[in-house]
């Protein structure tokens, strides 16, 4: 720097600390929510996680509520988009290539999205926020439901399971690795991608060849 | 009745109301746990939903964590049976057939203690009481990942997924059904156990004859 230049005037005001913004505050509160269960977490509890007195977090957010609202549309939307991108039919590509494609990007999802999906995961319906959320699941496994339904009509999938069952076991499998995936394990999101697909279609019993 | 019979006298004092014995105590608690969160609940609430006054419930039981120990023990006692049971190694009876066994009765026991075992997979070991069920889950996993990793070595397994991930992923997936199954729902017990057998070591694509 030379003598010429200024040093930026530091802000005479401040709202709340530096590095506390809402997407940590955001971070912080589904961290919490998913170690201590959303309703024992309280905004105080917030506070003291983050070292900030209660005025200083609601100078950012409403309350818990928004918190819970906020990280459940984080999943969900990107969810959605994947569930939405896998049921457009596409010409030259069939319901059970799309089917593997959702659940590949799935977990990619699932992944990068683990606290905010987690949460969502575990919401029971205690509040309008949590309802609508699981309307939005419903959506979304209804979607599922069908795109199976669809690829064994192409005839490309077993037709002895019930769709719907298939679509439950498939996603059960997919949504079991946010309780146990951890980004810095043993293994990376294309190796879980890859052991999830080769599991769900082609099984686990050596075929002959 | 004739007339020289005598109706069974009342009891001069009864403890606690006729039908909330502690069996019944630990059914609602357990129930009441898995909607609101074990750390959301208090003795208080139990005592409401049973329509009990709290030292009503105390007198059967000594505390919630009494109550959690005794549905933690149900779901892992039944598991380790099974569990147990599958890493014997019999005669004629080779690791993937223990395994497929081990997965069906798995199954029987998410079913038939679904509430005790929907409680257990949610544990995040916030007391001692749920640290030691965790270990005791551990201890589960483990001989879980070592069966199958003798079905690989055997040769009847895939060997390009590691064996911890299989086991990992078989188990998310059958651990999945305490999330949506409903005794009274479409699917009986005998069927889920066939789907999840059927595609987990099948696959779902139809393979040519």
């Amino acid at each position: 720097m030379t003598s010429t230049e200024q040093a930026e005037p530091a802000p005479r005001r401040r709202r709340g600390r530096p590095g506390h913004d809402q997407s940590a505050i955001l971070r912080a509160a589904v961290e919490l929510f998913n170690r201590r269960g959303y309703d024992a977490t309280s905004m105080g509890d917030l506070a003291k996680e983050l070292g900030l007195t209660k005025p200083a977090i609601y100078h950012h957010v409403t309350g818990k509520e928004q918190l819970l609202g906020q990280a459940l549309d984080d999943a969900l939307d990107e969810l959605t988009s994947v569930v939405t991108e896998a049921s457009r039919e596409q010409p030259g590509t069939g319901a059970y290539q799309r089917l593997r494609e959702v659940v590949r990007r799935s977990v990619e999802v699932l992944i990068a999205h683990q606290p905010s999906v987690t949460l969502l995961l575990r919401v029971r319906g205690n509040s309008e926020i949590e309802l609508a959320a699981l309307e939005r699941r419903r959506w979304l496994d209804d979607r599922l439901a069908a795109l199976v339904a669809d690829a064994v009509a192409e005839g490309a999938l077993r037709d002895d399971v019930p769709p719907a069952l298939v679509s439950r076991l498939l996603f059960g499998m997919v949504n079991s690795l946010v309780e146990w995936y951890r980004p810095d394990g043993a293994y990376d999101q294309a190796m879980v991608a890859d052991a999830i697909t080769s599991i769900a279609f082609d099984g686990l019993a050596r075929h002959e060849p």
